[in-house]
């Protein structure tokens, strides 16, 4: 049976234990939230002893299911005041799930200041003071661990932002090559994992790997198959191009954020778009396709290299893109692509960051433009500069400290790259996710005006029918991150119904769509309840000059009332 | 009648109105508190035009009445994302009684760069353009206003802190030498002044003062005589020694805050007290003794000059001694009164900078006791560098962006100098209180262990009681910042009493005990239910470490569960 393992860092202990029959089939981000609203107090400091912080992977880890194996990462966020769950590719979850674990809930925090390494194999875990390693990046964080146990392993690490406990740090997982470029990005969990003091976790291979038991193994199988067969070639654009071939998409729409949401159009789109990133990898032999995690058959992540054919960084996504792109008007690849490697290395947010430089920026601490200007300031945060420290405690800090308000954000966390007067869906989501302003959270993002092919949303950019789709896709979406499968499989009716005849062949479940649904809810309700205890109002708003100011070039605005977003939050709350 | 007169800074318009019936019993905080209910949107940014800052003065404004013209000011603040009414001594209260105006509503803002002052005469307001006074600090600003529209005006104005938009900015009302050295601290409200770019507003005295008419004035006047003659002789150490003269008590009971709430007594206590204050002060022929406004007969404040009997800062407290002194390790009363000096000059609550600086002591930016380094630091604000400004937007936010999480805060707002863990009261207080923790919001300090003679509350340091007491004392205060009379004439029933029978003399009004406290209750639920739609919690909670470790040399901590604080809330909102 798949064990919980819980570390107490301030104690030095830990315990492998059985799942309560309560929890056997909540994972992923039902999981993570689940723990949250059971034993963390919703008042507590985020960066003291009293928070913990959920490890957790997906249902079908592990199994034949398409991209099954991203592990949710939950905790009290330091960002948002909320709870707080993101979820991240590489190998940490299938590594867990092969070491028999469902989840790893790490409690209390170490009174003293040494800095640990836990070494988790299969029965044990060692407590491995790690000074040597304070202060490094997570690419020489992951070096120096592969050196002395060995380049099988999986890790979780923190860079110096982490350690410096500020809100916007991240969480690296490494890759399947190895690399520390997988980031649980949002709502500053790895400022969490940093109060306990862990620079990593390192997760050892098992000379025999265990496999949770599937009833009907054949049928699962089969199922799978067929399922692939179809996804594949629906997913070609997302192989080829990555998701950086969204930014030609959301350009032309008119919904790219750029110069700090003021305009949706960026005369250098093209310059940073999909198709002049395939170009600039295979001129250069770099990898423009690569998986990210095991089991993964859309392969939208890649490996951007220099002119001489040396690594830079890898995993280029179209958030990081746009928002230090188009965002902060930088319209160079390579820069961005520096940038990335950074915000990965130093351990923060890359989404965050590109919302903090653009308040640099109106504060004028940075040109418009000057991407070196923003790697200074990202090298200042590992220096832990007051400056540097200011832009990774994220955007709605350094617009408070730096005296600007225009400042794109809810609950305290910044946008990610779709301005909401043109994806209307997106404006709902971000408005009322209990995450913040998580596109993950409820993604209707070009091409995709609905999750089911028998209902009508209305046009992408228009209000209508958006509260509607919002509220389904995030209820979907919630489903995706509780059985650990990427969303870009797709928060689809046809895989959903996939996903009940998973659960019949796996478990032997009678599921129904219609159950399926309740799961979904009931992992937001349990969000929504926990962010009302801790304080975290359920306010609806974006900020105003979403609603004051149009978007050039198609002048949009949003006019979104609050009660009509509550419409959201009631209807997931309904029986 | 009095007026409410509406300024709208964006469109450059005024209106002197009556007031709405249901407000014409209403002033002080209780007015200011129902129009940001019935107008403000909880949840708008404290920073943008649809926040209001509202200035009212209390019921007996002019009239003899002891100590009666203090002015409420009320926003949603930027420190605590709540409702805030922090209030003031100096003239500008009885200005507006003299010009007919119950309170000053001032809304939107500007959408130019444009700074300007308000100046306010009977029934007329102009919008002056001030761009010479752009950065000034309040000394200069002041004396720059008086050299235009002479030494009789009365002020409020910001700082450069107010101006840059920093969430500890204050509001600096004039004293009755003209010198603006009466800060309305807490909370941020000169970051909302500075937001709808008013530098200051510059009240006329006008030719005719208006006086609110009083129903029965010989028997008004009757009842004062002899309340003050039973009120000055009690109040006579406050007299001498000012509030400073707290230091030896709160030291001796073990409270006094000392290395950032590390201890509860300072070794240098004595040179910080109030007999020591007053002896510089005599020796170099300061004043030790002076009202802050006018009919004040206890007059706590004092002038304290250097060595040659230069002045150096006016209004030198309890407060700005202990968080600036003990709190810092600092034990020189020059140093001290330079800070404040510097804090009132530059428009920042001295309060929430004493906690500030703890933080930067602990983040090691200014060694403990390094006096020079902070007033270093609070010339940064001045300046606007980016350290100045982290800590000119106060402690929480401070000690987020440094890593410390060592904030003695409640709501985001840092606490007073009175350790919880000893002055049990106030414990309740700062963590139930709808303003964060703020000591005039329930003050059971030294010497005050009841308000009821008839009532028993247990020993000051102890637990026991003090819950009712805290809960009553809320109440209390509530009705003094509504009549607009200093705390210091005091939350006492008999004082209580007498404000019945003044109700009666002035207003032919039949009020009892009984529904004064109805009325004081309705304040706190209007504050309550702001708070809930704006979002901030009512945790009940104070930072962990209070409950975790002891106070030396007492070694008192906290015990409070939340669920016995809600009582507070709880009877608040009882009918």
């Amino acid at each position: 049976m798949v064990k919980l393992l819980r570390i107490n860092m301030k104690k030095r202990q830990y315990k492998f234990e059985d799942l309560k029959p309560e929890y056997t089939m909540l994972a992923g981000r039902a999981l993570t939230g689940k723990i949250m609203l059971d034993e963390v107090e919703p008042t507590c400091n985020p960066l003291e002893s009293k928070n913990k912080i959920i490890f957790a992977n997906g249902l079908f880890v592990g199994s034949t299911f398409p991209c099954p194996g991203r592990l949710s990462i939950g905790a009290k966020s330091p960002l948002t005041g909320g709870i707080k769950e993101s979820n991240v590719g590489g190998l940490a979850a299938t590594r867990m799930s092969h070491l028999g674990l469902r989840a790893i809930a790490l409690e209390e925090a170490p009174e003293e200041k040494d800095l640990f390494v836990l070494v988790i194999s299969k029965g044990k875990v060692e407590f491995i003071k790690a000074s040597e390693l304070k202060g490094l990046g997570n690419y020489e964080t992951v070096a120096k661990l592969m050196e002395r146990w060995g380049d099988k392993i999986a890790t979780l690490s923190i860079g110096p932002a982490g350690e410096m406990l500020l809100a916007a740090a991240s969480i690296a997982a490494s890759d399947l090559a190895g690399r520390p470029s997988r980031h649980a990005g949002r709502g500053g969990l790895g400022a969490v994992l940093g109060s306990k003091k862990v620079k990593a976790l390192v997760l050892l291979r098992p000379e025999e790997p265990e496999q949770e038991p599937v009833n009907n193994l054949e049928e699962f199988n089969k199922i799978m198959r067929e399922f692939i067969k179809i996804l594949i070639p629906k997913k070609k654009a997302l192989t080829i191009y990555g998701t950086a071939g969204l930014i030609g998409i959301t350009n032309e729409i008119g919904g790219l954020p750029t110069k700090n949401f003021r305009f949706g159009c960026f005369d250098k789109a093209a310059e940073i778009g999909g198709e002049r990133l395939y170009n600039i990898i295979v001129s250069r032999h770099g990898k423009p396709t690569e998986s990210c995690l095991p089991g993964c058959v859309i392969r939208c992540s890649n490996v951007y290299v220099d002119q001489a054919g040396h690594y830079i960084t890898s995993g280029l996504e179209y958030e990081t893109i746009a928002l230090n792109g188009s965002n902060l008007l930088i319209g160079d690849l390579d820069k961005i692509a520096q940038i990335d490697y950074t915000c990965d290395n130093i351990g923060v947010d890359s989404i965050e960051m590109g919302n903090a430089m653009a308040i640099a920026m109106e504060a004028g601490l940075v040109e418009w433009g000057d991407a070196d200007g923003v790697l200074e300031l990202l090298r200042e945060i590992g220096e832990g500069t007051i400056k540097g420290r200011l832009i990774a405690s994220g955007s709605t800090t350094a617009g408070k400290v730096l005296g600007v308000t225009r400042v794109p954000q809810c609950k305290g966390q910044g946008f990610a790259a779709y301005d909401p007067r043109v994806f209307k869906a997106l404006a709902v989501t971000y408005a009322t996710s209990p995450m913040g302003a998580d596109h993950t959270s409820g993604p209707a993002i070009a091409g995709r005006t609905g999750w089911d092919p028998q209902k009508n949303y209305g046009e992408l950019t228009d209000s209508e029918g958006k509260v509607e789709l919002s509220r389904e896709l995030q209820i979907m979406i919630s489903i995706c991150d509780a059985f650990g499968f990427c969303y870009f499989v797709g928060p689809d009716r046809g895989v959903m119904e996939v996903v009940v005849k998973a659960l019949k062949a796996k478990f032997n479940l009678d599921f129904s769509f219609e159950k399926l649904v309740q799961y979904g809810k009931k992992i937001l309700q349990n969000e929504y309840e926990f962010n009302a205890r801790a304080g975290v109002v359920q306010s609806n708003r974006l900020p105003s000059f979403f609603y004051e100011e149009t978007l050039p070039p198609t002048n949009k605005k949003l006019d979104f009332k609050p009660d009509q977003l509550q419409k959201v939050i009631d209807f997931v709350k309904s029986p």
